[in-house]
């Protein structure tokens, strides 16, 4: 089990085709919050979709044009976060994420993100990191906002999921 | 040739590799002023450069991921505009463009983009254009401006190339 | 819409996606006369086929290796022409056509045709021109001969459809 | 080494990468005459051109798509035939051959084309065999002539090579 | 049909799709013994099977990373062999076979094996050949042992088959 | 940076491109020793090289075929070990590894081998485990001795490299 130690209670684990039971269980276990917001979650029902993204996943992060990690909380896998829309070119990329609900509020994902900018701007040579959330999605947006993102717009209409189009607010940060 | 009109001056026209010759000269006769915005004109300096990129534009057009038309006045080829970032899933594209400064002033590029409106909107399903562009590029983002499209933000760094981070302005227009 | 004129009430029309339905009509009003000759007639029988036909042909079109354009009458689409087994290497190709059965007996494909030879040996590049049509087609082998194409030879049970070898009649016609 | 019996001096094998500087020698000796004739004989000027184009051969025939055998006569490689525009939807193909100048006049060529007609026809399923030549190669047009092959026509301007287009006399024999 | 005699009784011939029905008609007489300790042979089910495996044999073949030929006894197919695990780097191969039952014990596979070597180290360029079998599968374990391979020694739990692990013999014999 | 940690002062690692460098330098100060018995070290001279060997294992370790991690002693990379023909039909993959000269005699390897078996029996579902080792490589062959592993046999000739055919000795150990 490869481990990126972030605090005294919180670390990063490369993903493994065997976590796809435990990852789909958080799913199925905050269905109802992340369907609001996130657009995959419709079409992730079974171990197999769980496997592929998985796997996927891997090849993709091999590739370079991906990132992601399960969140460990106290040996625990709690959550998921990804640098997606990576571009070498351009040196930016966007940071995705979701937790488990029986985990928010404990400044776990706070923690992950400062730790991911640390990565992406250390190790990955990036030099702007974005976060985009629907403009209703609250706690996502306070995430980026603790952390200091600055919001550099609403997007009316971007996104279509879930039969509606959706504003989404585009949130960045520089290496400076 | 293919030909779809805009106005009594101003026509579309599929691009055709033997049009190569035609659009590298404008490139040529542009090239400090494109240059200073438009990342890929370092990369453009031979007829088959220029050939590439027509067959690559073409393929992509028929596989619906790209859209592009050779801007004609008065049975000349002066400019080029295009869709790139064709999503079906959300509706969104983004639109870019370019003139041959002798024909610049005209009113054009405005009654060309009205005309990519129409078509992205009417016949390609969209739902919400783009146009970024630096956000130093005046005359760019002028067109957006007299077209009525809404600053959604200035990105900051968005984009690197001819060594510097650069500042794009965002805008978008909704179908409705 | 981008639109090549031949005269006054005929034009070729670039086949986009959402032309199937109107393409897969006339198939269907004329599927007796047409699944006579045509070996691709029994295969075309949803509109998902004709947009697969469509697809395909502006791929292979953008790859050069194909080429076609629906006929366009007094601004409907009535039917299709085509360039295929295109060779660069031999400056050679074969032209391929069909027409409503409402819309025969006007002149449109001898016009069509005149055009598209236009086309195939000034702008495409071509030599020669063949027409090949089952011995048995007389409107289709009139088209040839009405534009002053040579009959080659009868080529016996050259080909195999709805059953049956058929002897075809192989015409031609040179630039000079 | 793999053989296929056609009379008490002739043979068919199976190409082999090895056999590549038996067959490029003939070649060599046999430039100025194959060469008048063969469009790919100004490519093949080493082993490895000739390796390659086993390679090729043998993949193709393993697909169903080409069958290709060099020619024996009293053990040793003289020549080449093959089955090329192999349609299985037709049940049509193309016969080509060479023959070292050395062993013309001996029937060789002639018996080894009655062999592979019975091949084509019983084993592979071919209804019509064709022979093409250029109009004005009198020794391979022999063969097709001797073989009682059909001249359907002459194709004018059909292949263009050595910087000339060329009349093409186009033969064929029926199964039954 | 290519031939490679091996004996006055014994020959090896490329195997064609058309041979498919013959080579399943042998795995139906002799499927439980060959299931045994042929793993594929639970997939072999029908023609179409049998013609996917010779079709793709021969593309590998073709592509230099495989051997194999049907072994003919009084002019029928009575049999199979074949390298597999083709190394050029270290010139090393593997030999698999199988014998209709009402053919075994005429000395056919020792002939066919003996002739299969000199094609390996003589025309293949390999050094070292391999006959791996299950430990149990006595029969053919004998046909290395008559023809001195040597064995190296006994791979436990090497294979993984029929629901059971298998302790493997591996043979050897170098070219020297 | 992920990690597995193995004991007190030994860990693994997923190797990144961004540690081509350290790796490639081991190599340098190994070249004589690992040249010896690693035939890829004359194909391992830049950090282009090896950039590329890290992007290409870790895109075959994301696929399920390739395993890796870098070896860390005291917090500096030391060496490598991998599983390569992993089998997952039969349950079975070999070990590779090397070290710095400076850091053997340790016990590092010793221990690095001892986890990885852990991860292969545990974590990847494996059931054997083999080491390949030159006969007269005699530090490889002690740890495969040192952690248990069986003498399968010695496989004459079986590798060919630096010009040489070289004996292999064969180790295996199993799950139970």
């Amino acid at each position: 089990m490869f481990i990126h130690k972030v605090n005294e209670t919180t670390a990063f684990k490369i993903p493994e085709e065997r976590d796809a039971a435990t990852l789909l269980e958080i799913v199925e276990n905050n269905r109802t919050e992340f369907g609001q917001w996130l657009p995959w979650v419709k079409d992730m029902y079974s171990a197999d979709d769980e496997q592929a993204f998985i796997k996927n996943g891997r090849q993709r992060m091999a590739a370079g044009t991906f990132w992601f990690a399960a969140i460990m909380y106290r040996d625990n896998i709690v959550g998921l976060l990804d640098l997606h829309q990576i571009s070498q070119e351009h040196h930016r990329c966007q940071i995705g994420y979701w937790l488990a609900g029986s985990c928010q509020g404990k400044g776990i994902m706070t923690a992950a993100v400062r730790e991911l900018e640390t990565i992406a701007f250390n190790e990955l040579n990036m030099n702007r990191i974005e976060i985009m959330a629907d403009k209703n999605n609250q706690k996502s947006r306070s995430v980026a906002e603790r952390r200091g993102f600055h919001l550099d717009g609403i997007l009316k209409q971007y996104a279509f999921y879930n039969g509606q189009f959706r504003d989404m607010a585009l949130y960045s940060k520089l290496k400076q």
